[in-house]
């Protein structure tokens, strides 16, 4: 007898269609936030001070946007490495999709009342469960086999996909932490974490002085 | 001659694509209706009670997803297994895409007036008619012989997929009966049925027992 | 030299690609519009009234969703048999889609001013596009050489895809037209068209009797 | 070891779906503005008036519409020559999503102030941001040896995309330049630059003639 739960969510594919979907959604969902201002101004000066007040909400939707790159990134390098998929991974995947569909309300929660330790702690909660969430799709994987690599290059494909999941989730929690000392200084610090992650301008200034010392 | 109905619509790739953009944004679409508050708090305290008080519209949307969720592993199983694909299947997917669009609806709908019945009765309808289309979909196509398997294994996907429907609607059916006794009872019912489809908590407690019972 | 614009556009599989995005986002569109009654009601008849009263919504979306359907199935029917495609077909996809993205427009313009030859007018127009850009878009295909079929059956498929533009395109105009006898006769007859394309009811009917003469 | 940004984002394919999800969403969003008028109408002539004053929206829209028809088939085209593809290539197209994100804003906001050099300013620096991201995006492609492309073909393929982008550039800058004298003046050059890129008119026009001269 072949049970409904063992043969659904197989496909990779779709999921990795379903995904590039609701990215695409909450990538553009914070723009509609900006709206074009409708004030009467007379001159230039007044018109880029009206453009001007809108920059927190712009530096929020880039900060959105960002993240959002960064998780879109960790799941698409996991998802071109599974050779097969379950059930369990279609509903992880799915959850983690409902984390990047309320991402751009975390953000402007975190905009709105930055001031607050309740809303550093959301923000860090929502880091928190896409690592959660990005760990276990890979462990479970791994675990089962799933994955389309073998021997040595599996194991360091595998170690630098937790090393980071790892390294990153520490970095977070160690900036809201921060949020006992001041909570400009610990949001600053995660944002400047993920600005890293995304431009990887940290990581390349590293691997290239590796480089020099190892020629 | 040929017939222009005879040709069209027999691309499963292109339903699947359409299927996976219209299951994206049903999925972000409520979040929408979650709007940061912009209120005047001064405590940790008052702002932990304003995130507290959007509880229902969270788990509204959770139960939106949970249901979109079940519904794109079902319908994704049974697109996986098309070898062929025509027209009429083709209206099949269009309308049951068309109740995934109006999911958020309906949902909305039973979260603003959860203590009547018509409003039991209509979220049981909208699975009903889920049930119907999902049902038809796999039964048209086997008749048609439009199903890439054969012999035993085609029989007991066959009979997998059927008994998943009907086993689900009958639970459902008896969900919306219970709103006679009480309406918080009979949605209590039906979310933990969902519940259960979407975690397979019960399921795969019954299988690691009956493994263990074969063992 | 290579001119640019003689490489460009040349791929099937991302106009179909964003052809699925642009008619998931169009089909969940007309839901936003739909909103859950606010009122206080205190009995189930009550609530059945509010309900009832949005069913000129529910209809213009259903209208709506069902006119994407048709072009959806026409657009995804050519694009199967495209085996080269250039520059000019892209643009021409793409201005298909602009069209699209008006729908729920004229639909509700259609819906609010109903009694008004004009919005008839603007509805027709809308349809007499749709006919002009997907019969431009096979056309320019067939002189090309684009189509992957070869002979007989080309020509098979190509008559039964110009018919049915022709056709379709004649009766919507005979429609309009009986807006001068009356509006409500006009746009009853343009939206029995449709539903007959959706539905295929009468084909289907006249394809059962042709093949039972035949016998 | 591996170094984790050594091996993400090397997916051109999950790129090419995000980006059509993407543009989907942009090319569909700017409708939403476009609201049906709910006036009390008596004559169709007050109609036409009332529909005759939604024109500057919809000209915006086509604007909007246009222009991103003329990046995607640009950002198309590039990633159709790609045989690799890595992290900084995904990066880069994430910030060129950004960008078309931001397109419906922009065009807005020329639309409310077209009187304002900074509202000229601001479209041409996104149509400049756009130019630099996609040259960088080939540059870079090509200097990593990532394109499908050998000898002769590769050479004339490369030119012809570099000298599109910087012709264009010239095109906007000189469009731009124009707002010192007259804003509309500006604004209508680069419109009509756009209008062209996106119907190749002229450039189809010049081609025939240098085969008649050629002949």
């Amino acid at each position: 007898m072949i049970n409904y739960n063992d043969v659904a969510g197989q496909n990779v594919r779709r999921i990795e269609a379903l995904s590039d979907g609701v990215f695409a959604i909450a990538l553009t969902l914070l723009v509609l936030e900006i709206k074009v201002p409708e004030v009467h101004v007379s001159s230039e000066k007044e018109l880029f001070n009206s453009i001007a007040a809108l920059s927190p909400k712009f530096l929020s939707y880039f900060l959105s946007f960002m993240t959002m790159g960064i998780f879109w990134t960790g799941q698409s390098l996991q998802l071109s490495y599974m050779e097969n998929y379950n059930r369990d991974l279609s509903w992880n995947s799915l959850f983690f999709l409902l984390l990047i569909s309320l991402l751009p309300f975390t953000t402007a929660f975190l905009g709105e009342y930055i001031e607050f330790k309740l809303a550093i702690g959301i923000y860090w909660l929502k880091n928190l469960l896409f690592g959660v969430m990005i760990y276990a799709h890979w462990h479970y994987a791994y675990k089962k086999n799933f994955i389309a690599l073998k021997g040595k290059e599996l194991e360091a494909i595998d170690k630098a996909i937790r090393k980071r999941v790892i390294v990153a989730q520490s970095l977070y929690l160690f900036g809201a932490l921060l949020c006992f000392i001041n909570s400009y200084l610990s949001i600053g610090f995660i944002i400047l974490v993920q600005l890293n992650y995304a431009l990887a301008i940290f990581s390349s200034r590293l691997r290239k002085r590796n480089k020099q010392e190892a020629a």
